[in-house]
């Protein structure tokens, strides 16, 4: 079947794009000596997370605990849960026996109150200059939470792990190579303090997909945690993370209204998200990119309007197009824009080749 | 159970407050002497569509054929599909029976060539000033599409249908009076003029719910087409629309990061979805209003970051939290919150009641 007959809107993943993505990363990981632990978030789909580790099982990174189980079902065992765990969540994440991310005493006190006799691998939160989650090396919490966790009894303390979201904030290779520096000194510095403190740190764990595709080196880091680079999307490809041909994932639309001034077009909030896309890069860039039948980007229409199910695509390009005409947009941000889906369609060239299913949701088990 | 002790991130639906709110608008059509063929766009839960028509089935409106498929199954047999119609889900949607919005010479030969002898009803898409889909009355391109319409043979014109989707731009009612007003006016002043023209009109829809909320009289209308109503959101009572106490819907949500400028919660945009909210009311909206364990509003924080699982909540209120404190999130966008969720928590005060399952997606049956 080709792609153009599926029923829009659809989601499309190129499967040639994410096996050349993940292998480039793999790659990357064995030339800069470390373990590559990608993240799943993107995709949430078993069979793009074996591409990623190259195998039909290997290390890996989630965010919900529904991830996790779901690629426990499929034979995945070490498995890290990369968000502070909730403390109401600990047991079921016992349970799944993935590893958990701490950054504060209560998180502590119900994971050691909770855990067995078998107890449990912790990474602690470390904050590179994100500003989101984690302690901040070089204060006196910081060092109070890594003893806390290596003096447990219960929980063996596997390292310290860090995020350079601020990598999103980039413009340019150049820019980028400045966070993933800082990402990777500040987490590097804190596990040698730690050890200078009589702390055994055997792990460091960096990374961000912009960060890892462009770090000069990772001396001093065990691992690294992209994920987003399987699929890529229109946010990595403006800020230089990738090129624009890396871009594995877009969605089919059909025009549903063609006017003078715009069309309409069956992809809505529900199909694309409303991420607002890499505005610093280009305020207009709305969202997403529209695509024709060939993958070539239309330069004459903005798709700058969102509902629910409609999007609003406006330019002068409107009146080359009919309603019933089938066009592709590459999402501004591939994570939001799979979790739309249920059912996602794996292409190679214009053929539809298998049919993924993501996990979705939070739900126990 | 009590809703406190759910998992977190779960979504909660005030059952007592959506009673309240569906009585209101059924009230409300008896009153302006109209057809209620309320939305389901905004829940797609069987429960919510069975009090919003006050029976077991009744007129609906739909904006996916999943919906549309998921409540003919449970009984609901007179929906319309309140999108124009993607010539490739044609013959999908003639098998559902659901009637169809057209505007456009393409979709109506696309469903004059598959429609059976059964025929099918449909609308003519309006456009009140909205600038979305919809012809627009006055010009010879709208006439003919009527007359085109009105003419077939296999098609049942039902009426013309339009949505004043510019009252979400309002703020107070005044100004949701006048889009009312409009709306109801340009399409009553248009059915006028095709039966002017010797056409059979015999329906005419409208409806928002800002609008269908203010509007002072429906006089020309036949039945009006309002959704979000059964839950309202953020966005809705910053416009208006309603008051705070109507809005029916949040998500609970933990604390896994308590520091000195803000709390991390496990809430992102996955939960929440990244609709911006009211910028026009409040530029410093965020993406949703925290509330506490009593349901009153937490003042000195504001949710103004999102990640895919990360909500970033800035303010001086920080400090009175703690890692695993449970608190709610008011959204932005009932309509796409609820649509980030597999499970539905129906509440009455504390209690859990039930539990409702939302369809989702776009897919065949």
């Amino acid at each position: 079947m080709k792609y153009s007959s599926l029923a829009t809107p659809s989601i499309l993943v190129d499967v040639d794009r994410v096996e050349l993505n993940c292998e480039r990363m793999l790659s990357r990981a064995r030339s800069l000596g470390v373990r590559l632990r990608p993240h799943m978030k993107t995709h949430k789909c078993i069979e793009i997370g074996r591409l990623q580790v190259g195998a039909e099982s290997g290390p890996i990174t989630v965010s919900t605990l529904a991830e996790a189980r779901h690629f426990a079902n499929h034979g995945f065992s070490d498995i890290v849960l990369a968000v502070p765990i909730a403390p109401c969540r600990v047991a079921e994440a016992l349970d799944l026996g993935v590893a958990l991310l701490v950054d504060s005493p209560e998180a502590v006190a119900a994971v050691e109150s909770e855990v067995g006799a078998g107890g449990v691998d912790v990474w602690l939160k470390v904050d590179c200059g994100y500003g989101r989650a984690g302690v901040v090396p070089g204060t006196p919490g910081a060092v109070s939470m890594a003893r806390q966790l290596h003096d447990s009894a219960r929980l063996r303390f596997r390292g310290v792990l860090t995020h350079g979201g601020h990598s999103y904030d980039c413009v340019g290779v150049e820019q980028i190579r400045a966070v993933a520096a800082q990402e990777r000194d500040v987490v590097v510095g804190f596990a040698e303090a730690l050890r200078g403190l009589g702390m055994a740190v055997d792990e460091v764990s960096v990374g961000s997909t912009p960060t890892m595709m462009h770090v000069d080196h990772l001396e001093g880091v065990t691992e690294i945690r992209p994920g987003n680079y399987a699929l890529f999307d229109g946010f990595q490809a403006a800020i230089g993370s990738c090129h624009r041909d890396d871009v594995a994932v877009s969605v089919l639309t059909s025009v549903i209204g063609a006017y003078a001034d715009r069309l309409i077009l069956d992809v809505g909030a529900l199909a694309l998200s409303k991420d607002p896309g890499p505005t610093h890069v280009d305020p207009d860039c709305g969202f997403g990119r529209l695509l024709d039948d060939s993958g070539e980007a239309i330069s004459d229409l903005r798709l700058t309007g969102l509902s629910q199910e409609h999007g609003k695509a406006y330019g002068t390009g409107a009146s080359r197009f009919r309603v019933g005409d089938k066009l592709r947009v590459e999402p501004n941000h591939s994570c939001l824009t799979m979790a739309c889906f249920s059912d996602v369609h794996a292409i190679r060239g214009d053929d539809v080749v298998g049919v993924f299913e993501p996990v979705r949701g939070w739900a126990g088990g």
